[in-house]
């Protein structure tokens, strides 16, 4: 493999037939030199495809234009979208990003946040593969960090997590507006945060939710129990798109039609789960890329002197399939 | 938000009553200095939780522990497994990771590339979403660069690819060894390198393949299409797990018990479709985590000066689940 060394300041200026400064100056747009000798400079440092080194540009400028990305819980389905997004911000302004992964390990968190910091990252956005809560990752860190999609305990912290309530909302709005009136709730477990707080969302709109697993068997399982029962049911609003394919198919095997009899809803939008159920889900979508975006703009405005603080809460929007028209 | 500055070398020195030399010299490990003033010095930066400046450290050394990961088409469902794999050996040598998404774009990669060795890295992960080759990123880089599933066109260069080729023979084999003679092949299109690979892998042992899509609609749509040619078949390899899901449901649905009629495999083992499947699939997995891990670990000897150029495939494992036994 041929490895040729790259380039230095001093083979420009030898080539250009200059001293090293006058070399160093031409290139920075520093000093007072001839137009002519800052041309030969270039010339010479292009034709030796010369890259200026970044560590040593890093030591005289205040920022080193690297953000550090820690995933608490393992880089997962959630947390790509939130990456491409975040990525997509940063490095349109010249941001590279450091990615470390905690893997739900807190001495591999603090290792990798002693890394990020000896590095000199201009900024942290911390992640996490569930949507809730977690304790601040430091205190009085001297950068800024932002917390996207889990949101921080602490409410100085900036964070911007999904609007869980407003999405679910929109899925009992629009099942209501086509006139299903008799609605279930069936989701994951009764522990996890998001089917707390959706559940929650609901009270009032349904009723009692029926707490499950994340998963497609559960949502079969839960579509006998409703049959068992008896129950009088128009509509399904399911807490994720797996329980909702596996509801609605069980459904549909035993007889009733979706969306005719029953309408059902999933929450994710996960397109390889909403569009292969048989209907295709009606879904929440929490604009995770959008979240992501968001994120990143908002620590670019932090390292720029400019922090908001808080928690912001990033809308759902409802898209509509088969399951429910 | 609470933001002090870091504190400096002047700080530490200053505290522990020292000149900034020896401050240096008594964190660096170097010169001649009295075992109390090496420990008053590094009392005073403990103290102060004095980070060394690592750009600054950066100049001084021949790397930067700082090793480049480029997807070329977004980050996706392929490349995380690969990234942890990847981040998990690098991490461990104390090697962080600057992650860019060149989505596909030939000039965002490039911009990518000139990012990545102006902030001097190690070396240079390329990977992307679909198996196959693509030509070199670059010619004559500074650094040593490993291809992960992906491969390179030259064969110069180092790639580290899935056996594809095995991983399929894994699947006929295991069939033909349950007395399953009579096997057909469904697969995704036929331009596809994978598509095309695995269906060459099967010569011999199985009829012309059936192209179509890598989706559970085409799966469906294989079954109606095998059933109405009256075929007499004991066995299906599809070429993905979704064509696997919906081929073995649209089967049971049409009266076919597998794999008591027909045994199915699927491939990729992407446990969300081969578990909620029923029954459940047996399926080829990658291993994309060993591959990162190899592909982490051959970059890592390169960078030590023992490239390991040529084309190092991966081996690939059967899971089996009820669809086959």
């Amino acid at each position: 493999m041929s490895r040729p060394r790259p380039a230095t300041i001093r083979d420009v200026a030898a080539l250009a037939g200059v001293s090293v400064g006058t070399a160093s100056k031409a290139l920075n747009g520093r000093g007072s030199l001839r137009p002519e000798t800052v041309a030969r400079v270039r010339q010479a440092a292009g034709r030796l495809d010369f890259r200026p080194n970044q560590a040593a540009r890093d030591l005289h400028a205040d920022r080193t234009y690297t953000v550090g990305m820690i995933t608490t819980d393992t880089i997962g389905r959630f947390s790509i979208p939130l990456l491409i997004g975040a990525e997509d911000i940063l490095g349109a302004g010249q941001v590279s990003v450091l990615l470390c992964d905690a893997r739900d390990d807190p001495i591999r968190e603090r290792h990798h946040l002693q890394v990020l910091l000896s590095r000199r990252v201009d900024g942290i956005i911390v992640t996490g593969r569930r949507a809730g809560t977690r304790a601040p990752i430091g205190t009085d860190l001297p950068v800024p960090v932002v917390y996207a999609f889990i949101g921080s305990t602490d409410p100085a912290d900036c964070s911007v997590v999904p609007d869980e309530t407003g999405g679910i909302r929109l899925a009992a709005g629009h099942l209501r507006s086509a006139g299903r009136n008799r609605l279930v709730h069936v989701t994951g477990p009764e522990h996890h945060h998001s089917a707390q707080i959706r559940a929650a969302a609901l009270t009032g709109l349904v009723a009692d939710p029926l707490f499950g697993e994340w998963s497609e068997a559960w949502g079969r399982r839960a579509a006998g129990l409703l049959l068992a029962r008896d129950l009088d049911f128009d509509g399904v609003i399911c807490g994720n798109d797996q329980i909702a394919r596996g509801l609605a198919e069980a459904l549909r095997e035993a007889g009733r039609d979706v969306p005719g009899d029953v309408a059902v809803t999933g929450f994710d939008n996960w397109d390889v789960i909403a569009e292969a159920s048989r209907p295709p889900l009606t879904s929440v979508d929490m604009d995770l890329d959008g979240l992501g975006r968001t994120a990143a703009g908002l620590l670019l405005e932090a390292i720029d002197g400019a922090p908001r603080p808080g928690r912001h809460p990033h809308p759902a929007r409802l898209v509509i399939r088969d399951s429910t028209v």
